[in-house]
């Protein structure tokens, strides 16, 4: 059996250590840079060797930043209604509401969600940082964003019990059928939960 | 609409320049980058600078090999059959046909197909080194192992065409069901294949 230069070994075993890339993919992509012009490595190179430097955490709801910048861009705009709290996973969660362009409040970012088996508490993510901004008494409404899945639920489960004393309102994301979706392929949980939350139509 | 920290979204914009990486796809390898070990990034970082200064491309058959070899391992391995030469399109292919462990000649990659739509004649491709390769009377047999594609049926063809008044015996790659396939979900010209290509049960 053929085995490869060294260098494009180097980068296939590099590409299989991402998330969702097998040694397949790993393989084409190595050998698809090898034939691409050099900039093309380089450029994705250099920016691999700076995502880490020129980035920070936003000391208040925990979202990626600018290094230079304590605040991300969403908690620094005078735009955007502090009375509202978007709880979210992750940072990429952030981005994927953005994409709405319907939210207008703030967000935060729990860096993860209770795990009992991977050994992740309430001490583990953002969760007494989120409860200190709620003592402010500017929040009105806390909206949980975790995923829908099991640890998503327990941990927006948890939150809501300890923010609901507060007399916060705390709402969920709504499930049911997703758009562009088929009632015929749907899952049985989904439609449990689309049937259990219709709506009236307008 | 949030704007991400340029180092975030230079590399999100470089892995989506990548083959079969969207633009969700490299936003989640971005943000798994950020929180994974600092090492993660530098070391595919590294490993892509470093892919082209280190890789050549072998004399006789034009795979891929080491700077620093004129010949790939194949064709400077003496154990490896000179009288069966292999042709492929891309090095991908030769590292697919090692995977079998059922190949013991040499290879010769052509680096593309015929492609009259992208201008790509028989001059772009390394048929004329093929050609000079046959001339030495050593090769009894030629297998065509570009893809079952439209370009690589043309391109087989004319090099059959080509190969033929040599004496040489050419042979073409099975077509038929992939082994764990349906027969249920094949597409017609695959079973027409299967068909033609039917062979006697031993």
């Amino acid at each position: 059996m053929q085995s490869l230069p060294a260098s494009v070994q180097d980068v296939i075993d590099a590409f299989a250590r991402l998330p969702g890339i097998g040694p397949k993919s790993a393989s084409r992509l190595a050998f698809y840079l090898l034939r691409a012009p050099d900039e093309l490595s380089s450029t994705l190179a250099n920016a691999l060797l700076a995502i880490k430097s020129a980035t920070g955490t936003c000391e208040v709801c925990f979202n990626i930043t600018q290094a230079e910048n304590k605040l991300c861009e969403i908690c620094a705009s005078s735009d955007r209604d502090e009375s509202l709290i978007c709880v979210v996973e992750e940072p990429l969660d952030v981005l994927a509401l953005e994409r709405t362009n319907a939210f207008f409040g703030r967000y935060h970012v729990l860096h993860g969600v209770l795990s009992p088996i991977e050994g992740i508490g309430p001490d583990g993510l953002k969760i007494f940082e989120l409860m200190e901004r709620l003592k402010t008494g500017l929040v009105k409404e806390v909206i949980l964003a975790t995923n829908p899945s099991m640890e998503g639920d327990a941990t927006a489960l948890y939150l809501h019990q300890k923010i609901q004393p507060l007399g916060i309102r705390v709402t969920r994301l709504a499930r049911g059928l997703p758009v562009g979706g088929d009632v015929e392929y749907a899952d049985q949980n989904t439609l449990l939960r689309a049937l259990a939350g219709r709506q009236e139509m307008d």
